[in-house]
């Protein structure tokens, strides 16, 4: 099938650096929390081979923020997730599965802490702001939930220290990986953590403030000329390889954190006041759970659906979730959701794809 | 600006009758409630002709379901609106406004009751399933709340009637207006209700499991091809004319039910069991409102971004959040939200567009 056409109205939000992302040739979009996202520049495979080896800046205003503030912040926070928040500190940023009360996934945001009472979640695609809204009313909770103005920026790629070094200063490329630092820049506050979708290194920048958007991504491209700075976009090659899931892609309601492989952020023994802690007590041992796949043969287009995997005695052994070609592995790289009984690394599956039948392998770790 | 290429996912949900919407023709999809959903089969002017003329076929499965069950399902649906919910029947289908508990516009539904405790919210643009869980935990409900496997189909325009008699019988077109009736059908249960987002007449078929969908859509094609019957999607020029207003475009979380004109779905004096009743006690007589707007000149483009609208003195008037070219009416339609000092129909404004300014009128009512 041919790639259609995108249709934008106002439902489908802009964001402060819009402009510029078109102005630098974005090809293609999908919708990521009701905002637009880039998806391609000059195609997947130019942007990944360019993202590894210079330095590219990512319009992820999608990656919306929800506010959370007040005496009980912390707590409503706690309720949604079985990663023990107590002694993170005021400049970390976790990754953290969030559940609902049966322990099914609802997102697995970056937290950023910004002070004792005070939260930003950094979003995957689906409303959170709703479920603590809903929370927070039902509880009776001294808290604010909200959508704050702030739309980060991803700096991605080998370069991006030095980039972010002549925009930022040494300070803030000294920040440590997931801890975040406060800078006014431009006469606009805004946060800069060392974190980003991708594995080759960079920080993400939270600008605080729309109206500031264009003049932070000239700055950002005018100082990074000679780093040949491209636009960028979270790049599909670059993200299996890196084994980093995608909420609604290989995580969605149906999983828990076990199963999808977050089973290290589920502090069991002290994170209680989870209001899914008592279900995932019961489901610490899955039945599936998230491997690395290669699938053998040619490049496979690229899967706009679930592809069924079965072991070598013809029984559903799971599905596929995302895959594409890799030029650097040359192989076809994918995460795959596969039964206990066939999830050893090395075994052989077959995989049903809209070109056929493939052969695959689970592997035991991810490519980068 | 060109229009860009969309780049779908397993994100991005495809639906029961994707491959049909596919071979009809689908030109150009949006995002909406993470589901595909197609915007223009022909162009959307000869989709709009053909609309108001003949009868089509719509893929609505992005309206997607939540399905409340249990002895404190109504309570729980009364949280979230203040329509009074005390008096709807089990056949019943009510358009109602969702608001937090600040009377901010979260959705804006079709309730469809289907037993004392069993209800289904055929949902706008948001995860109003998130909002749900978060009450239900919190308020210690009993409740189950979940999306079930529920696809909706629209049959919509002036011969939408005959093709649902051939197909279903005199006894489901006997349906009132915003009723529905339960039948099986091709083995399969469903339900039907006289609805839709066009006021062109019709229904909207709700289909129970994922696998029926491809032999309820040919049976209605073959019953229909003497009817002209086409594939369609919900029409931005007929939905502007009728004053269908559309969440995440004319509707936000920055709204309350007032401002949008829905003061007549809130029962103030009834509906106290609404979470946001006594934010909205003192919302019932706000400072701007929907109105029809006439925008003079020649087509516009289509926004993808909200128009600012000033009054004769050049004071800030409001704002164009919809608006398209009317080949029947010979003007640009549009959605305002205006001011009370500028709200009269008749009242000139000036709206700043992408093409210039152009001169506007506050009209009495919306042109269908």
């Amino acid at each position: 099938m041919s790639q259609p056409l995108i249709s934008f109205s106002s439902r489908l939000r802009r964001t402060p650096f819009s402009r510029r992302v078109e102005a630098a040739g974005a090809k293609s979009y999908n919708i990521y929390n009701h905002t637009i996202l880039a998806t391609a520049y000059h195609s997947i495979e130019a942007d990944y081979a360019h993202l590894k080896s210079a330095v590219q800046v990512w319009d992820v205003t999608c990656q919306k923020q929800v506010e959370i503030i007040g005496p009980d912040a912390q707590r409503l926070v706690q309720m949604t997730t079985p990663r023990d928040l107590a002694k993170m500190e005021d400049d970390q940023c976790y990754y953290i599965p969030m559940v609902d009360a049966q322990g099914a996934m609802l997102n697995d945001p970056v937290l950023n802490k910004l002070a004792e009472d005070r939260y930003w979640v950094s979003l995957a695609d689906s409303d959170m702001l709703y479920y603590f809204k809903g929370l927070a009313n039902g509880f009776g909770l001294e808290v604010k939930v909200f959508e704050p103005d702030v739309s980060p920026l991803a700096v991605q790629g080998p370069k991006a220290d030095e980039l972010i070094r002549r925009v930022f200063g040494q300070e803030i490329v000294d920040t440590r990986f997931f801890r975040h630092k406060p800078i006014i820049f431009q006469g606009q506050e805004m946060i800069i953590a060392r974190s980003g979708w991708s594995l080759q290194g960079g920080f993400e920048i939270y600008l605080v403030g729309f109206e500031n958007g264009e003049a932070l991504w000239d700055t950002l491209f005018e100082a990074g000329a000679d780093l040949d700075v491209h636009a960028g976009c979270p790049n599909l090659i670059e993200r299996i390889e890196s084994g980093l899931l995608s909420y609604g892609n290989d995580i969605t309601l149906d999983h828990t954190p076990f199963e999808v492989g977050l089973g290290k952020y589920c502090n069991m023994d002290t994170a209680t006041g989870c209001l899914g802690h008592g279900a995932l007590l019961g489901k610490q041992n899955p039945s599936r759970q998230i491997r690395p796949v290669e699938i053998d043969g040619d490049p496979l287009s690229v899967a706009p659906q679930l592809w069924p995997l079965k072991n070598q005695s013809g029984e559903s052994a799971g599905y596929i979730s995302s895959a594409v070609w890799s030029p650097d592995f040359h192989t076809n790289v994918a995460i795959g959701m596969v039964n206990k009984d066939d999830w050893e690394p090395g075994t052989r599956l077959v995989v049903d794809t809209p070109e056929g039948t493939r052969e695959a392998r689970v592997r035991d770790e991810f490519w980068n």
